[in-house]
């Protein structure tokens, strides 16, 4: 088929960059991760025509991690790497995104087609002539790959694999070959929206789901709610909301749910992890005879090591898409749909609330020693009191996710953590995403990234990019000489857990800030945090805070202390 | 079994781990690169004993780039990771490994067999049970995976696995669950060395392929060889010496190959890649009715985009396992034997060697014009003069590695670079993996690093690593404002080739360097250029030394500007 007469046939011909970048712009993404590459750079021409914005990563890895952020903050994100080293080097970020249901279009620019077709020797090639070799790895992180290969195709392939994308919040991996950028496909079907609504449950087995929930609800003398990631993750947040508004039941997040809920409310009750919650915690979730459990990921650090004590015949899980109540399993009926049935017909005069919680504090006093040495013990609680409504939290795989679950967050307060995929570095790129996130929205609102100083090295150069784009991100660098969290687990004193030490508040100049862009600090003692803490500027600047924070070396949080012995023991089990 | 009888049966009990690293250590392995995470930190407590160090590296990626790096000096390299976060961190550096012919022995640290065989929600896992994802990713990228899960068959499979490695001089993939760590194995059979010898041809055929070789040869009027990659990656630079020597034939190299002959020899001719040669290369190698091809990797920037005008008529391939003599092929026929005979062999008395050649110079007065600037066409003749006799030279994918074809080295000078895979930021980690592998040969030649200010973004971090080791690296960093190469295919003012501008000579001091263990300087003239490389203490220090060196943003080497305009018409090639 000549060009012209294709062409002609089309009623509003577009070019397959024109039309991809204006459905990422459609679903709400302003920005787009990665980095350039001879085999996207046409591509790249064509990202201002749809109204986005390139981030210039600093690498590839950093650009996943700050595209997951990005999802986690403003609902999708798009990460643009090249063929071969650019997609391999973003892959362990891309993993965590789907381990932890982050939506994250991934678009690769690969060589034409008419190259692949040659068998030419190119490099970013094994030099094997196997084109294929890198999406099939790709495809095993990815809910969906579409190779775009066919104009004829291409429209239906990207809106599916964007719609999968979204529903299914996991990655999708976009394979663009550089023959394919500037074809001519249909643009009037940009007229209409990808159809982003909730696929509907059968309402007859939806019905009978919500019946089933309700007879036990009614029936329960002190069922609480438990929430952990999947509800944020797959968007039932309003529901869960409406849940605990109008029953007034306890309400606990696992570690992967913080966040989830409003801390403030007065049946928040704290962070349910097994044997690493408080022991008031875990008394009431494992003694209540009902435990409304939504989107739950049971994996090892987000239950202090599989330390839960809850029955599964006093549960019912609610899921994306299906539901468990005791042991009988519903698939296919999706949580979204049965959870807004049992906010509208639960009978609160039938259902029991048990005894009223007292509420979650920071308990700032209780964990004040009298040292000078500012310990994980009484840094979390502490650091609660300095969180404000509507700040994103980011904490790193190490001492901080375990950390967090002692700070009470304002209302309004979003988490952000990896405790699943627990890759150390990501929080780095993440932070700078979750900014971004915030900037794209027309607001302000803090960042604020806890990450430790061995997890910091491994990405330290996204710092450029949130100076680049002039971010508001306070970042809390734990200075306590290595990787805690593997001294935990094994080496307390072994040098592989030991790095380098640097002059962590030069990074930010070096990078290229000046004094105007960032501010610096270093804080040894309690009166030193406090002081930095109740500091007005501190607490309002706009751009970029780098905290160098010292914390002992040897000292961890509860949480993290019990978790990572049990994850030992598990280690070192053997059959012999 | 119990534990006692099987041990008992041992003659010489040792754990996994002490196995796998006395192996590593018999084959000439000192330096281990890699991450610690929970699934491989019992296994680290065992390399002090094997009398191997730990890198302690600052992420993944550098981690790998750095083993490439030590196994392209001291012959292979080990690199050792943490299942998921930490081996797909790899991935990108094993692939360039795979795709280049590095031999890199990765070691991933996973679950218990107990935990996988449970389907155990464990972190760094996907969340869906299936534990065997990654090693399947990673058994792309190496020749041999080997999955260590039971003790009767581990000392088999690690034996089997490094040999592979050597052999094939490609990457191999073994996986370490924690509980076989420390299980006991045979250790009577680390008497015996692994055997590392070349597999010798069937002595037949191979007689008759260097008859072959031979007629050609001696009937020839104006033969040359012509050395590769695998000329160096398979190791037949023995070879290849005494067959230059012998034979007094011209000699080239190509841009991969560059390094693998001594540049000072009387019948070095320089480096040929098609249209990116000298004219009077070309004409000579063009124009030569024999060509012995020795290692070859035609890839597309290892040719100038395919330009090679070179008939297969008239060629001879040697190849680490086949030979291709016009059009005849020889498979399981090895360059290494077939090369050896033919030196033997070759009667001198009835070979002609056309007219001597006029050897190469750096020219240095010819591309000196008026200006101050540094150009691309000035610097890189005029480095050649700097380097000396031992030195590892190092360049990056981009200006670097396009301008060292215009760079005579003296004898004995090893070039690294990864044009076939050509991923920004290899250099760095490289370089540091090189210098390591110089000391742990008790040696301190100068590794010298050229890398540009965006591919050196990537992986800044790698410096930090060089301070810790005290290493002796000179690094210059070519500061011109972006991705050079990528201007010079697409989008030469291009927002997207710009980087965030650094104080790059700040890097090391931030990354802990004291100023007894760096120098750094700023170059920005032709004269001061001049004045440094003739600095005595410049030519002779020991530790880090880190230039700034500025060039024109929009100049590049003549043999990248060739290439990249071919890249880009072929990238942009249609069939409309």
């Amino acid at each position: 088929m000549s060009k012209d007469i294709r062409t002609q046939s089309l009623t509003k011909p577009v070019t397959v960059a024109e039309y991809l970048f204006k459905r990422l712009h459609q679903i709400g993404i302003r920005s787009v991760h990665g980095l350039p590459g001879d085999f996207n750079l046409v591509a790249l021409d064509y990202l201002p025509k749809a109204g986005l914005q390139w981030v210039g990563s600093v690498n590839e890895l950093n650009a996943a991690y700050a595209a997951d952020g990005y999802a986690r903050t403003k609902g999708i994100s798009a990460l643009l790497t090249t063929f071969g080293v650019g997609e391999l080097s973003a892959m362990n970020g891309v993993a965590g995104a789907y381990s932890e249901h982050v939506p994250i279009v991934h678009i690769v620019g690969c060589p034409s087609t008419i190259s692949q077709r040659n068998g030419m020797f190119l490099h970013h090639t094994l030099g094997n002539g196997d084109f294929h070799v890198f999406a099939n790895m790709g495809a095993q992180i990815a809910c969906e790959s579409a190779k775009l290969v066919k104009p004829t195709e291409i429209a239906d392939q990207i809106d599916h694999a964007i719609r999968e994308c979204w529903i299914r919040s996991l990655p999708v991996y976009i394979w663009l070959p550089t023959d394919m950028v500037e074809k001519k496909i249909e643009g009037q079907r940009l007229d209409t929206p990808i159809d982003f609504t909730e696929p509907k449950n059968d309402a007859a087995r939806e019905d009978y789901v919500v019946d089933v929930v309700l007879k036990y609800l009614h029936a329960a003398k002190n069922p609480v709610i438990l929430v952990d990631a999947c509800a944020i993750r797959h968007r039932v947040l309003d529901e869960v909301r409406d849940l605990v508004k109008k029953t007034s039941l306890p309400v606990y997040v696992t570690p992967m749910g913080k966040g989830a809920v409003d801390e403030t409310s007065p049946t928040y009750g704290g962070v349910y992890a097994g044997l690493g919650s408080h022991p008031d915690v875990a008394a009431r979730v494992e003694g209540s005879d009902l435990v409304l459990s939504i989107g739950s990921m049971k994996s090892d650090f987000n239950t202090a090591g599989f330390s839960y004590r809850t029955s599964q015949l006093n549960t019912i899980d609610f899921h994306s898409n299906y539901c468990v109540v005791r042991y009988s399993e519903y698939p296919n009926v999706r949580m979204k749909g049965v959870l807004r049935k049992v906010v509208e017909r639960v009978d609160l005069s039938t259902m029991s609330r048990g005894v009223p919680i007292n509420g979650v504090v920071n308990e700032v006093t209780k964990n004040k020693d009298d040292s000078k040495a500012i310990t994980q013990a009484y840094f979390w609680p502490r650091i609660g009191e300095y969180f404000q409504p509507g700040d994103f939290v980011v904490t790193e795989t190490g001492t901080a996710n375990f950390g967090i679950w002692e700070s009470k967050f304002p209302s309004q307060v979003t988490g952000i953590t990896q405790v699943l995929w627990g890759s150390i570095g990501w929080s780095v790129g993440a932070a700078q995403g979750v900014a971004l996130g915030v900037k794209d929205m027309g607001k302000d609102n803090r960042t604020i990234l806890f990450v430790g100083d061995g997890s910091f090295q491994l990405t330290c150069q996204e710092v450029s990019t949130m100076i680049r784009h002039n971010l508001r991100v306070t970042i809390f660098l734990i200075y306590n000489e290595g990787f805690t969290i593997e001294r935990f687990i094994h080496g307390m004193e072994a040098e592989y857990n030991d790095i380098k030490k640097w002059k962590y508040t030069d990074v930010p100049a070096t990078f290229g800030a000046t004094d105007k862009e960032v501010k610096t600090f270093v804080v040894k003692t309690k009166d030193e945090l406090e002081k930095l803490l109740l500091d007005k500027d501190f607490n309002e600047r706009k751009g970029l805070q780098f905290v160098e924070l010292w914390m002992p070396k040897d000292d961890a949080p509860r949480g993290l202390k019990i978790t990572t012995e049990i994850s030992a023991k598990n280690n070192a089990r053997t059959e012999e």
